[in-house]
């Protein structure tokens, strides 16, 4: 690698917050408030980790992620639906989303939900653009992975999992880790399945890229958690405490904060071993791994 | 055709139905309750009209609809999850839905919310499972027709334009017109597209399809709007009467009901004409619109 990790990711977050402002309907597509609460919440920001691991997986194989820049951007298009509608009353009722007030507050609840669900919609009409360059045949693998890492199996299930777990008030490491690996795992996962799959990356390859995602996202969540108990609102732009002050089921929670700072490390270290696996000349994963484990908001 | 339309209908609903059945994850599956939400609102009946549009278009088109039944029952799980969404109390704040009780009712809203999240999400995952002997790149540009169908200039944006209308007390026959085109013109639409492009239709009867659907989607509406004012909530299995206490946009009450039968008349024609242009021997699209104009209920 040539760069250093911070200039490689500012540029390459440029590259997809530039593919979203672009690609999402103009706010003056009637109807005009759907898309204005669209773009509201996916333009306000955030790390773009998700198509950001996807370019790196693409490159790490050896492809140039241009031609499909807007396939991948649609990861971000999933997360921030599933953002908008955690944030909802009957869900999280949390009104601080990346330093704004949430889509509710903003537009009310029924826009908020179906802004969420034109988002999600979206995103499929985007991964199912034909990709210059891409075989349709791997396309519409890359299409499948998605949709099956965020569906009830999937992303949605450990929502579902995380709100009965804060009703029932307990629950232990196994309900926890179902949590981790579903709720933000599997997309975490998926993105770098994606870019691997529309590179062409071989089955090997692939094998790689879905460990390194596993333990990466395990890894992202960890450290959400511990960054909930040490940092403020300002530096998180969402409400901090909450996790604690709501009994959530949290990994420092469970085992105290050294032995979580002990498991991202070995997460860590599993991760870079994938990335070692898939190799390359314009290979980011492991610096990627590393920053996304130490980062501090 | 060789059969009445009634025994054809009977039949193919049955194959849908058998289809959402065995694909939908059991009612078990972890985490239960959102399996036991999405099941419980698929499988409570309805006409399955979407799915049976795709088999009609397939057949008339020359193909056995048997090896892609699981693409086509996609189109059912996002008309579901539309209806989850709208019942919402946020929304249309509707407790009865197909005869029963309606999800946020019976599963609390937050679940309901999720439940219409993952059944969307799990219509893509149907979508881009490989059907047998199709095309991978025509099977991706179906995905992309039904996502750019259901998105936010699409079905979500007419359901955003039917709550500002009534919000606002009024809007014309442009507003009504933009509202049926897409809150249920556009998803029926492409249930035809879908199964005339898995199908393998060439570019003149995918056209001929297009026409068909917009001509039966809206008149298909304007039935709907005309069933509430004459029908009782025991025939349709809800809330009856409803549109005209809300004061809503419909078309009878902008034209009167007699000028509302005559354009539904005028729509059969066109999509009888529409249908003649595709022939083919296994061509039920005729007896099918005449079937969905008459209906009942």
């Amino acid at each position: 690698v040539t760069q250093p990790i911070e200039t490689w990711l500012a540029e390459k977050k440029r590259l997809v917050d530039e593919t979203l402002e672009r690609s999402l309907p103009p706010a003056d597509t009637p109807p005009a408030t759907i898309h204005a609460a669209m773009r509201y919440s996916v333009l306000a920001g955030g790390k773009r980790i998700r198509p950001v691991l996807a370019i790196a997986a693409a490159e790490a194989c050896g492809a140039d992620a241009t031609p499909f820049l807007q396939q991948l951007s649609a990861l971000e298009l999933i997360h921030t639906y599933s953002l908008i509608h955690d944030d909802l009353p009957a869900i999280d009722n949390d009104d601080l989303r990346r330093g704004r007030a949430t889509s509710h507050v903003v537009f009310g609840e029924a826009m908020a939900i179906l802004a969420g669900d034109a988002l999600l919609t979206e995103a499929f009409s985007w991964l199912s653009h034909p990709a210059a360059g891409v075989d349709p045949k791997d396309q519409l693998r890359a299409v499948a992975v998605v949709a099956q890492a965020a569906d009830s199996r999937g992303m949605v299930g450990g929502q579902v999992a995380d709100i009965e777990a804060e009703r029932n008030h307990g629950g232990g490491m196994d309900l926890l880790r179902f949590i981790h690996e579903n709720k933000t795992g599997r997309l975490l996962t998926a993105s770098l399945l994606l870019g691997g799959i529309l590179a062409g990356a071989d089955e090997k390859k692939l094998a790689a890229l879905e460990q390194y995602g596993r333990s990466v996202g395990l890894a992202f969540q960890i450290v959400d958690d511990l960054l909930d108990t040490e940092e403020s609102a300002e530096v998180l732009g969402k409400t901090a405490g909450k996790d604690a002050a709501q009994g959530k089921l949290t990994w420092p929670g469970l085992v105290g904060a050294e032995a979580a700072r002990r498991e991202v490390a070995r997460l860590l270290d599993t991760a870079l071993g994938s990335a070692d696996i898939i190799g390359g000349p314009k290979n980011y994963l492991g610096a990627l791994g590393r920053y996304i484990c130490g980062r501090r908001n």
